[in-house]
């Protein structure tokens, strides 16, 4: 048994192979199956008006609260591709389902790469063909063939009383995930209700992936997969389930940030004192996502004036004479004014905590986790398809 | 008399002098003053809820419709500065006043550069008492002195029948200006009424300096100030009012978005086939603040998957399945999915346009501008403090 990731838990399987989508020859396509003897599922995905074919199969295979396996491939995205594409996202869903010995309903689609081309689908069956017939212990080969720009596999174990969480992840983001996309598939031995795993999800991303917003773009891919075998035989309650879903997310999104394209940096950005959370967010996300900010961030620079500049065009209520800021505890801005030494604040380090009070005297509060702007992100950015 | 810019409409006179607010010591204080026979202004401002001491100045100031001198600093935009920065705004206005024989509330006061630091008012003091000494036709020395990371100087002219209308601007965009601030004074000689001009002003704005958005972020301190001498006589109707002062305010914003920070293409992003012109502006903007956009933009990639990733995030009504995409008139994208040939589209020339159909059926169109993200924006905006 795996020490970490998706096959870690009792109950679970899992492969991959490379299939020939990447041009690098690297392992592009995988499967998990949930070996029972329950089938509970429960998935999040892209907010994105334009979302890919593999987003609408697995949404609707989701439904049901049901999934015995989740198909992943990396190198093209399935996005954009029309009627074509959902075809071509359901024949997945069909030769897995065929593989696994599952209906198709029981088997969602994960897809991360290149918006906008077709699939190659005879390599994709083949690669479906051969990763169906390798069912074993192979969670980290499936944490790898579903990288794209990921520079590191993300495998995490997160343990219950009698019970464990397995996950594997790549990208950068639900919300506003980097290049491609985030793809999220966590495994669970525990025996639960797909309602209960739903709300755990749901409210495990609502803080961790739905808050890392690494360049304010948001995929057409962004899937969140749980899926419990029930094999423990263990019954968690909410609360521990809620927990554990937590941690495991949690730890994917801190791998994620600290692996996100270019990053020099890993920003934090609390802001306290507003009307409420929402508004918190509101500000924290406008901070987070001010390219002169994150250029500061990257040349090591206290510049809080960008900050203070940034956050006033943010929908939030703020009393703007009453702003404070600290950079890693130091405070630098007082009543909207500087504070004695503010230049000074050493950010040399590769973690930058910032808190920003809005001075309205409220108890809203709210955390974002972004990254610097740094040449390395223009450089994988603006080289990555052509 | 000059061919260009704020003292080649009859009846302003201006000047510049190095201060020493800018390390360089290079020029960084300059008035442009109206010298009759009226005194006609008007004036838009940041919508940034932190906005900084002489905007609150200014606002005041213009209010009345009337001016008859703006005195300009760069090198400290007096931004973040709490009370004193305020009672410094005030003693620029007061001094520069009775240097050139004016009440206090006939003064705008512009101010651009870094945020959070006092004036240094013993320098600001000797340039005001320079600058009042030296008046003449000068309007070219106050572009050079209102300068900051600008590559060149921004003058205008625009001629009416019988009448002129003279500007010079520094910075990159109203609503959403680059690194620190977008300033811009008009001059004209025609005579016209304070209403008229802030008429003709803020329509000018509308589809100018606030569709030029080059990276997202939003200055304390942006301040476009038109001021009317009623010199040549001349009272054109509304109409040939706004034409002309269109027409000036569109000719700095191209200047502008050619000299943005770091820029290596200029980008147009216009959106049609929205709802109304609001969607389509939404839309616009979303795309044209798309850092997966502006990076493909800097490697001449024509990725326009990227372009329906961003889109898709947009507050607008779209119909996802019918979106359509052109890059320099090539159409790469249609029903939401490639067209062939669409990976083959030249865009390494340094202007691009884009345009996007969002497929409802509705009349709504609207373009902005904005340039790629390039290593040289975050070197300049990486190194601009410390």
């Amino acid at each position: 048994m795996s020490t970490l990731g998706v096959t870690a838990p009792q109950g679970f399987s899992a492969a991959a192979t490379s299939a020939g989508l990447k041009a690098s020859g690297k392992p592009d396509m995988a499967v998990v199956v949930n070996d029972g003897p329950e089938y509970t599922a429960a998935a999040v995905f892209t907010r994105n008006k334009v979302f890919a074919a593999p987003v609408k199969v697995s949404r609707a295979a989701v439904s049901a609260g049901e999934l015995k396996a989740v198909v992943f491939n990396s190198g093209n995205a399935n996005a954009c591709t029309g009627e074509q594409g959902l075809h071509d996202a359901q024949t997945m869903q069909r030769l897995t389902a065929e593989g696994v010995g599952a209906e198709p309903a029981q088997v969602a689609v994960c897809s991360t790469g290149i918006i906008g081309d077709l699939l190659p689908m005879e390599k994709v069956e083949s690669g479906i063909a051969a990763v169906v017939n390798q069912l074993g212990d192979h969670g980290a080969d499936a944490a790898e063939a579903i990288r794209t720009t990921d520079t590191i596999a993300k495998e995490v174990l997160v343990k219950g009383d009698g019970w464990t969480i397995g996950a594997m992840g790549k990208g950068a983001g639900m919300m506003a995930p980097s290049l491609a996309t985030m793809l999220v598939c966590l495994t669970t031995d525990a025996k639960v209700e797909a309602q209960a795993l739903q709300t755990a999800l749901e409210r495990a991303t609502a803080t961790t992936f739905n808050t890392l917003d690494i360049d304010g773009s948001t995929s057409t891919n962004d899937t969140v997969i749980a899926m419990a075998s029930g094999a423990s035989g263990v019954t968690p309650d909410q609360d521990e389930l809620d927990a554990a879903v937590h941690e495991a997310c949690a730890q994917l999104a801190a791998m994620m940030q600290s692996d996100a394209e270019g990053v020099t940096k890993r920003v934090s950005i609390t802001v306290e004192g507003a009307a409420d959370d929402e508004q918190a967010l509101n500000a924290a996300r406008t901070i987070g996502r001010d390219s002169l900010v994150k250029t500061a961030m990257f040349g090591s620079d206290p510049n809080w004036g960008r900050v203070l500049a940034a956050v006033g065009m943010a929908d939030a209520e703020m009393d703007a004479d009453n702003i404070s800021v600290t950079f890693n505890g130091h405070t630098v801005c007082e009543y909207s004014g500087a504070v004695p030494g503010a230049r000074d604040v050493d950010l040399s380090g590769s973690d930058i905590a910032v808190v920003v009070d809005l001075g309205t005297g409220g108890e809203g509060r709210a955390t974002v986790r972004t990254t610097d702007l740094s040449h390395a992100y223009v450089e994988i950015n603006s080289a990555y398809t052509s």
